[in-house]
């Protein structure tokens, strides 16, 4: 038989390489010890957040270049990105422009810039990129992009006619957009953004007021970050004629999310949806006779953009079992049965605490995917 | 397809019974989500201790009988036993002779007989019982079943020759055994003892080392009963010629094990054993494609007498994968897997306590089993 493994990470304890280690290891004791073959495909799998990258290197390899860019506050820094032998580069916005990037202190939206996402973009065309994918977990900003459109050649002027400064706080300044010195090399260039949050640019569930504090903004800041991202909107739909503002993911990534719209024509796609299509999932899929995934937990909020729930739709019309081992499974994840789940484990061996279940999770992943194995070839 | 059913107790929380129907219940469900058909034998079992006669009874219908006998200090109460259509006579020794009988302050297995269990036996065979099952857990007594002896008519005498008082103290008496006025009904009927310990009649891991001091017995008393049931092991030796001393499993109930053997000729046998025999459980496991069970926990212990290992040594030869859900599954219960286990999952559906696991018991194991149907049924 051919059983596909294709975990996410069981977040805060095992990576998805690991838990796809330990899926394996269980499997190959059930089949050794039935004495039968069974013949493996592993594919860590990532949902577009942190590890993308990582994920797409180890299933497709590629080259890792490394450009020069800025650091949100402008400083110069090594960032890195994937590029494929068919020309797409993968790259993680916060290689660039993420919170990691800044000392506690240094944080603040009003100033921070996607200027460095612009040059890590920029990099990848000179290097031939012929199509970007683009992860926006982790932001330090809150510039609705500006910064990585003004590093490619995007004019974005007040209304003294001078190019805004860099960061959020400047954004309010915005009176036009001029699209006209914009790199020729990006003009129809096919750009997928992995975005697994559906919250607008600006309002209460915007870019601003979610985010915001987590980067560093007080109350106030928040306040000024909303109305400069609102005004941004109302200046891409007048010069651009592109309705950003209430795009569901317009406002991941402090509002890069839009940029990438609205100044380069980005598509917002779910994460796990591109990277299904980079790993060549679905093919995989097909081949398989089962498959065994794993998640940390599987809940009513993984029918979302989730590495399960692609698999899962995935799999559903090609009629290949998918049978998923997470660290918890709450009742409300039988509304994945209907959608393609075949079955879910978890890989709890009895009552035990959560901590308990991470310092162990790879040994209890392993048992468990025996066993599930066990079951499977036991039947005659 | 046919599913059996076939579980123990999770003693504790839940009777055989109860996750029998949780079992069903998350079996159904799978079934009809799949559209598929399922006939499920469900057989809740008992291991020989408490609830074994209810266990038959559920299974074998057969006719309840209550006789008066004489409980641990010689009260009359009402015992009841199970009288099957095929002559075979299911008792527990505790309804005449347990430990719950008896207000805390009375415990004392110097005085305690089995008096009653003799009473109960003899009620049985009066009734026309051709076979004898009995269980032995619970007991209130340490007499070597010299009280159960006594009361079918075995003379137990004292150095004078008179009959020995009832109880534990007085058998340090055992001067002779006289069986020439055993029941003449008793001779050569088939008695089974549902016997799941392996302790010796004496000794460090002899019944009243072991058990006394559950019973009441000081540490003054505990040596006083063991040296009374060796001299009844001797006095046995010499005038019946049965070494039952060394015999694993006498000191089962006080020594009542040792009793039933020496006075009645009685067969300790393993209770799970005993239980499948009467519940037809190996004709049923020869039916099934599938046969599901639950257990409290399953671990390196469970290779002994208990009901999971009694139906994998009957599937294994018959080649029907047997699946185990458990409030707890150990590392060593892969032990198991050699001897007819299929696979085995633990209940819990994430981080729990103890107490959550036995709270939702019946929840989590109809989650579980609804589980393992959906991946047995997914194979194509």
């Amino acid at each position: 038989m051919r059983l596909l493994i294709a975990p996410a990470s069981l977040k805060g304890s095992l990576s998805a390489a690991e838990v796809a280690v330990a899926l394996a290891q269980g499997a190959q004791r059930a089949a050794q010890a039935l004495g039968q073959q069974i013949e493996i495909d592993a594919v860590p799998l990532a949902d577009g957040g942190e590890g993308t990258v990582d994920a797409v290197e180890r299933a497709r390899g590629g080259t890792r270049r490394t450009a020069r860019v800025r650091d949100p506050l402008g400083r110069p820094i090594d960032a890195s990105y994937l590029l494929l032998d068919d020309g797409t580069a993968v790259m993680e916005m916060a290689a660039a422009s993420g919170l990691p990037l800044l000392a506690p202190a240094e944080r603040n939206p009003l100033l921070a810039s996607t200027a460095g996402t612009g040059d890590l973009i920029a990099a990848a065309v000179e290097a031939g990129a012929r199509r970007l994918v683009i992860g926006v977990g982790g932001s330090a900003t809150v510039d609705g992009g500006a910064g990585m459109a003004a590093a490619l050649g995007v004019r974005l002027l007040d209304a003294a006619g001078r190019q805004i400064a860099p960061g959020g706080g400047p954004l309010a300044q915005l009176e036009r957009i001029d699209l006209s010195g914009l790199r020729p090399d990006l003009r129809g260039l096919p750009i997928d953004v992995l975005c697994d949050v559906r919250n607008p640019l600006t309002g209460p569930m915007g870019a601003a007021r979610i985010f915001g504090p987590q980067k560093g903004a007080t109350p106030e800041m928040v306040e000024t970050l909303d109305a400069a991202l609102g005004r941004m909107g109302e200046i891409v739909a007048r010069d651009l004629g592109r309705e950003i503002a209430d795009q569901p993911g317009a406002g991941a990534a402090g509002g890069l999310a839009a940029g990438l719209v609205a100044f380069l024509g980005a598509h917002l796609r779910p994460g796990i949806e591109v990277i299904m299509d980079l790993l060549g999932v679905e093919q995989r899929i097909a081949a398989a006779d089962l498959i065994l995934t794993g998640e940390g937990q599987i809940d009513g909020q993984t029918v979302g953009g989730k590495v399960i729930a692609g698999l899962a739709r995935a799999a559903q019309p090609r009629g290949v079992p998918l049978v998923a081992i997470a660290g918890r499974v709450t009742p409300e994840a039988a509304a994945l049965y209907e959608h393609g789940l075949s079955a879910a484990f978890s890989l709890a061996d009895g009552p035990r605490s959560l901590e308990e279940s991470q310092q162990y999770g790879a040994d209890l992943l392993a048992r468990a995917a025996e066993n599930v194995l066990r079951l499977w070839l036991a039947r005659r």
